[in-house]
């Protein structure tokens, strides 16, 4: 036996015996040579020859994870959307409000929830920066720096950026009240009302009600949940339809979890390149990535100043602190200039707080220990939804975020379920939330993001037996 | 001689002296009774003897203030505007972005400043307030008061609310991150794209950004520099236009000045009552009258929810903490909603701050200070305006507030003058910024909030040098 045969022999035990389970990742390969003492051309064979036996598999840049076991992997994945007009005025519904609301009961269990597990915040340090921040900082700088917002703040954004291979200059940066101001002031640069815009299907929809807000169009574009939006129908819409912009998540879409492959990005950004279509990219969710690599933005392949690509601390470190920024390429002065007249600039303070921390070397260690919880709680989710949900659902499996997406049998009715639920004390959040006309009606968004606990178990087990009663056994399955 | 008759004629004496200067304000009634030890009516019979002599006047709710001496008060008030067409769309010029730039050098006198100097702000207290409250702040907070925001500040709001004898519910309140996103949200909470907006003539230009940006059309309606708009010609404008809202400023005007006389704003609630159109006012320099009466909101005489408060602490506290409010009526949760979609919510740590600073009973006598130190500024202000200024200026005389409006012959080209006045380290507010149609060419803006100093009376003096290298003495003055 070779000695990456005896590696993968070990490894496919390890599984079995439960010592990874479906989800885990696998050692990186640099992390496995060292463990082992092994080359790495050693590693790659054996992580070949497990993945040829379906045992585990390979995620773009993101490493390797172990596959759910046959009997766990009966749920396939959803199917990609098909939207069905080809562009339409948005009217949100009051649903979404609704629904918000109730989103915030302390005592139930959040699984409709846009935020992860406050506990995985680093709050007691982030005080502490604001406080050391505040003594330090001259107090002139709370009024002079209006706008544009915290200098130190900006080159540790530029450093991020940096980082993960984009070199972007300082003017292009706008600092703003979390990544929501953004988005919509990147809108307004490049939109008129009665303008067309390219949103996903599913989509976030805080961008449904951005379009209607500006009276804008959209254009629902077919949404895949493995890799996103379909770049085939993307060209079609482009060609004959001139949208004014494109507004897109490329890094674990909300709500379905896509990760757009790097190299479809560049694709992405050069047809949009193409058409000077410009992009507005939500990014709020590309640090919650898994294993060792970050996924790249379409920004980083935008050579035109076309990307605007917004971001924000507030899923990663503080969502009560609304720090966030656009780096708006062309239309950075455009954008500057919108947010003069309608924020002026972001809190002073905040913006101190988190450049303070950043300054300090506390981010990076967070984002690893927040990742691996994530992708622990995301695998436990995910097992217990295989367990406890009947025949005929579908859910995906992202490489990243806190959001996994499920599809039922069409006589669910998510909205239904989303009452029967919070009756009993847990909250999902309804797919017609993420449509403009009202689809998805047999889909949900759950967060993976809470700290897994019994009670959470139990809520997964309930919405389980709530789809069930709506979806008997009698009825066909769909694959 | 009567004991009236001898404090007039000591306060003559004392106003010859120089001891009272023109635009100072007189000992209130009860201050004087304590100082003189007399009773109200004598006062009363005294001030009046002085007013009747011209000496001083009386402001409504305000108190009583030493006149212009004759050879100061050559310079009469600027005239009302007569604003032409009776709509038009909005299209700002790029010129707002250029000033607002130019506007941040440190080194040169701000006089064309939004702000006023920052050393009048009580940074240093409210950065202990700030530390002071981060220790005490549950870190759940700045998760879980997403939105609405810290309750201890809504609080804290209200009450302010009710010592000016308004009682309203919390459930009215909507905290924002400072004022300019509150007007937004109520300009999108009772307007759609190509409604039209009735706004003052002139007005603060960030009314005329949020109304291009919204697609709405302009109706201006002229604005007198004491009393603000004229109601018979808004009653005309809500007979024949039907416009979507208002955006007014009752409380010293920006830029003119204007206070609204409180029986005004009762007559401008019921005439928008009776033709049920709602009022977004702009209130954020209310708190800075002179005297010892508040001035009265126009909201203080809604009964049926239709007026939409906006304020904030930006003017008065800190400008850098973004902390600011809408009492909105009846659309409060049509404004909550627009909010959630937009900002989620101001910083909970600089909202925090504010809360605690109120809470400790820092404000008021900040505010008694700040008040004081305003009203000294102007009365300098104004004073070397009319030695400094040619024949043919004219100039507002506001009781609140920190800004005076300047109207010249019309051969003057205020954006020529702010060039040539930037060019000498001097900056001017334009009067076109604050025109939907380039008017007001033959105006400007000065900012009475720098705290006095010979070279802020340099800079005076310059500007007044520039006005008249560009109103030669040959040409005839207008009065």
């Amino acid at each position: 036996m070779t000695l990456y045969e005896s590696y993968a022999r070990d490894l496919a035990e390890a599984i079995a015996a439960g010592l990874f389970r479906p989800g885990d990742r696998l050692p990186s390969i640099r992390e496995a040579c060292r463990q082992r003492g092994v080359s790495p051309a050693t590693v790659f064979k054996a992580y070949y020859l497990l993945e040829a036996d379906g045992l585990i598999r390979a995620a773009p840049r993101s490493g390797y994870y172990v596959n759910p076991r046959p009997a766990d992997r009966r749920l396939p994945e959803p199917k990609p959307s098909r939207p069905r007009a080809p562009g339409i005025s948005v009217d949100t519904q009051d649903l979404i409000y609704d629904i918000h609301a109730s989103l915030k009961q302390r005592s139930g269990v959040p699984l409709g929830s846009p935020f992860i597990d406050p506990t995985l915040f680093p709050l007691e340090r982030l005080r502490q920066s604001l406080v050391a921040a505040m003594r330090r900082l001259d107090p002139w700088r709370t009024v002079e720096d209006l706008p544009p917002g915290n200098r130190t703040l900006k080159r540790q954004v530029l450093k991020r950026y940096l980082v993960h291979g984009t070199k972007l200059d300082e003017s292009e940066i706008v600092l703003t009240h979390g990544a929501l101001p953004a988005l919509h002031l990147c809108l307004a640069a490049v939109t008129k009302p009665g303008d067309a815009v390219v949103i996903e299907s599913p989509t976030f929809y805080v961008a449904l009600q951005a379009l209607q807000r500006r009276g804008l169009k959209a254009i629902e574009v077919a949404t895949d949940c493995r890799e996103g939006i379909d770049l085939g129908r993307l060209a079609q819409v482009l060609e004959k339809r001139r949208p004014a912009a494109c507004w897109l998540m490329t890094n674990f879409q909300n709500p379905l979890g896509s990760l757009m492959p790097d190299r479809k990005k560049r694709d992405l950004v050069a047809l949009l390149t193409r058409h000077d279509v410009p992009l507005i990219e939500d990014d709020v969710y590309g640090e919650l990535y898994r294993g060792d690599t970050a996924p790249r933005s379409a920004k980083s392949f935008d050579r035109r100043g076309l990307v605007m690509h917004c971001a924000s601390f507030s899923k990663t470190l503080a969502p009560g602190y609304r720090v966030g920024w656009t780096a708006a390429g062309r239309f950075a002065e455009q954008v500057e200039r919108l947010k003069l007249m309608t924020l002026l600039t972001g809190a002073i303070p905040t913006q101190a707080a988190v450049a303070a921390y950043l300054q300090d070397g506390g981010y990076d260690p967070h984002l690893r220990r927040l990742r691996r919880s994530l992708a622990d709680q995301q695998a436990a989710v995910v097992g217990a939804v295989q367990r406890h949900f009947p025949e005929g659902t579908r859910v995906s499996l992202p490489q990243g975020g806190y959001f996994i997406w499920l599809e039922f049998e069409k006589q669910v009715d998510a909205v239904d379920l989303f009452w029967a639920a919070t009756a009993q004390g847990v909250s999902i959040a309804p797919g017609p939330m993420f449509s403009a006309r009202d689809e998805f009606r047999h889909c949900i968004r759950l967060n993976t993001g809470q700290v897994w606990s019994r009670k959470v178990e139990d809520a997964i087990v309930r919405i389980g037996r709530l789809v069930a009663r709506q979806m008997p056994r009698s009825s066909p399955s769909p694959h």
